[in-house]
Order: structure tokens, then C-alpha cells, then sequence
């Protein structure tokens, strides 16, 4: 038996999308099986880690065989939503959105992007990729004619509240926030903040970490542990 | 006492990034003491929380009085290590790149971008911000004459394990890594993966379980618990 969603750790989630996008290649390339050690090879994980969580997924292994790629991706694919389809909008087109949009494989992991907004009336007409970027003034009619799932934020901090709310009254589910602000999830509105400048606060602190463990020479004379 | 490093968990590291950027938000607006509740109200967290994160930084707080901003602030710089200026480089020039060099606050986390190179000759001379764009061949020479601590590796999939290598080689301690292939940790290097599309994963994997928990009337027939 699968586990209930609600019961797989966030840690867990991250872990069965790095594996997907691993099965997923794997599976362009022509691979049937795979076996636990070699997704923990690619991922630098510990075997261990990799079976517990794909136990998660109830029943998809066979001992001595390991896993077969296509049931093992359809197995991730269920528990992480992602064997339907979700219809995405875009808020905010700067380089960030234009990058967004760009971004290998948002298609292939059943993410739909159905139209695009800004507020700038230099952008509004022009087109980005297939899709002409829309008056912001319009997001409600859109949403009230066309089923929209999650929107990506990509709005400068002072916009991002405002348009959130707007958002949210249009029956959106769930939105990606790039905004530098904290938006609250809501009973009916679930937010997945995205902050770049926190990661790279996460990433000095490991590194500070690791060279206080000793995995590196210090080269720095200004850490007092 | 403040905890070493080696015993703050990732989760109470990225939380501690959000409090530093409340409090230096509170602080450019004038405030001087803050209360623990009010942290936990703007970051949509139970006050218990809050004040189990801050304990880790030592004692910083008193009974009745609250937590004095500037030394909240020091405290949590000092264990994330952003108390100290970080020379960063940017390798790969695209959207993301943009965005990303036009990230606010970067600096002021303690950030220095000082670099930025790419492989393509229309991209190398052209100015992004106030630093010219240089040729990705100069990257040896560029790291020889001048300290990096960090790379901001934004290349496409293809290119990011050689890159990573040579930054490795070229004696930079950390890499935020927005390719999407694994680039794994060594003992000098540390990497700190951003897979976009995988947080987009996370947000539908939240959204289809909290419409599972019945916090949402379910809009969709194909979720079978």
C-alpha cells in the first residue's frame, strides 16, 4: 500500500521529484529497469534513503530485479499530482518569468502554461514564446472563462500582496512565489515561496559549516565557532 | 549559548534567512525591539517556533522586553554567516542570470557579485548591471587574481558538470546550482541545488493534499486517496 499523502515528510516530496526527473531521462534513453544504488549513485544518496522513500509508493520493486522505470514513474507522477494536468498562469514578465517560461521540461512534468500577465503596458501584446503577454486588468475574465490551477508570481515585493489576493478570489489553488514577502497559505490557497536570496543565505551557511567540521581548510580567519 | 552550526537543522536555517529579512525590513523602517509574536504573525508561524529558532542564536532576547532588533540582526548574520561579505560570481548569462543579478538585497545580505561570464560572444563585452560580461575562458585567470567564494551556475543542463568542475578547481568554496542535473558536493565544494520545476512539483503536491485533508471542497474526480 502506498502512503497517504498527507504522511510523506517535505524532505520525502523534494527527494521522488529528483528521482522523476532521473527516471524520466532514463526512460528517453531507453532504460526498462533500474535498481535503488543507481538512482543513489546519481543523486550522491545512500541506498537506504532511496529505498525508504520509494517504499512510500507502496509495492513497485521486485527483489533482485529492482524497479521497472515506467511504473516507477508512474507511481512518483500519482503521489506528487502530477499524472494530470494542471493549467498555469504567469504573473509578472521579467527576466525571471522570461526564464520561467524557458525552463526545461515545466511541459513534460504536466505543467500547462495557459496564458501570461504584466501590467506594463510595454509588455502587454508582446509575445512570450507561443503566448501574447496579457493586460493584468484582465486576469479575472481570463480565470472566469478558462480553468487556471497554480500561478507563478514573478511581481516586484509591492505588487506581490495585491495580486496574491487577486489570485486567490479567482479560484487559483496554489501559487509559486517568487516575491521577496511572505504570502500566507490559506484554507483556500496553498503558497510555495521561492525566495533566490534566501538559497543563497542557505548555501553560505553550509559552506561556513562544512569548514568548521573540518572538510576543508579554513581560508577565512574571521570564523570564531 | 548560541548552538554550534553543525546542530541547526536546514529547516531552522531557512527560517532564520526570513526572520533577518523581516527584521531588516522593521529595522530600515525604524523600529528597535520586536516581539517574538510579531515575527510569528508576519511569517504566518506559531509564535512557540519562532522563539524555539531564536534560542538556538543564544540569549538574545529578554523576558518582557522582546528581542532588540540590531542585535537580532547581528546574531543571525553572525550564525549564517552572511557578517562577512561573500564574493560572488555569476556563470551563465541568460534570463535567469538577469533576473537574478537584478535580485534585490542581494547586497545587502552581504553579496558581492564581482564577476559574470559567459560562452557566447554576443553576450561577452555587453554590460550586465555595472560589470562587463567577460568570456568563460577568462574564468582561471579571473579566479587567480581575485578571491570568489561563491558561483551562481546558471548554464544550461548540458554544460553545468564541466563548469562545476572548473569552479571547483578554481578554488570556489560553494555553488548555487540552477542547472537541472545533480551536481554533487565534495569535500571542497558545497552545492545548493534550485530546481525550479521540482518547486513547482512540491506546490501541486501540496495543493492535491490539502484538498486530500479536506481543507478545499475537491474540484477534481481523479484523486483516489
Amino acid at each position: 500500500m502506498a502512503k497517504p499523502r498527507s504522511e510523506i515528510p517535505s524532505a520525502t516530496v523534494s527527494r521522488l521529484a529528483l528521482y522523476l526527473r532521473e527516471l524520466q531521462q532514463s526512460e528517453r534513453s531507453g532504460s526498462s529497469s533500474v535498481r535503488s544504488g543507481w538512482l543513489a549513485e546519481r543523486l550522491g544518496l545512500k541506498d537506504s534513503q532511496v529505498r525508504r522513500d520509494l517504499s512510500c509508493l507502496g509495492q513497485v520493486g521486485q527483489r533482485g530485479v529492482g524497479y521497472r522505470v515506467h511504473d516507477l514513474v508512474a507511481s512518483i507522477q500519482h503521489v506528487l499530482g502530477t499524472d494530470r494536468s494542471w493549467n498555469v498562469i504567469l504573473v509578472g514578465v521579467g527576466n525571471l518569468g522570461r526564464a520561467l517560461v524557458g525552463y526545461r521540461g515545466f511541459d513534460q512534468l504536466g505543467f500547462r502554461l495557459v496564458a501570461a500577465f504584466d501590467s506594463d503596458p510595454e509588455k502587454i501584446g508582446h509575445s512570450l514564446g507561443l503566448l501574447p503577454v496579457q493586460d493584468l486588468d484582465q486576469l479575472e475574465s481570463f480565470t472566469s472563462s478558462e480553468p487556471v490551477d497554480l500561478a507563478i508570481l514573478a511581481v516586484p515585493a509591492a505588487a506581490a500582496a495585491a495580486v496574491a489576493n487577486r489570485l486567490q478570489r479567482s479560484g487559483v489553488s496554489g501559487i509559486l512565489n517568487f516575491a521577496p514577502v511572505v504570502i500566507p497559505s490559506s484554507s483556500s490557497i496553498t503558497v510555495q515561496p521561492v525566495d533566490l536570496a534566501l538559497e543563497l543565505q542557505r548555501l553560505a551557511f553550509s559552506v561556513v559549516r562544512r569548514k568548521q567540521e573540518g572538510l576543508q581548510l579554513p581560508t577565512d580567519g574571521d570564523e570564531n565557532p
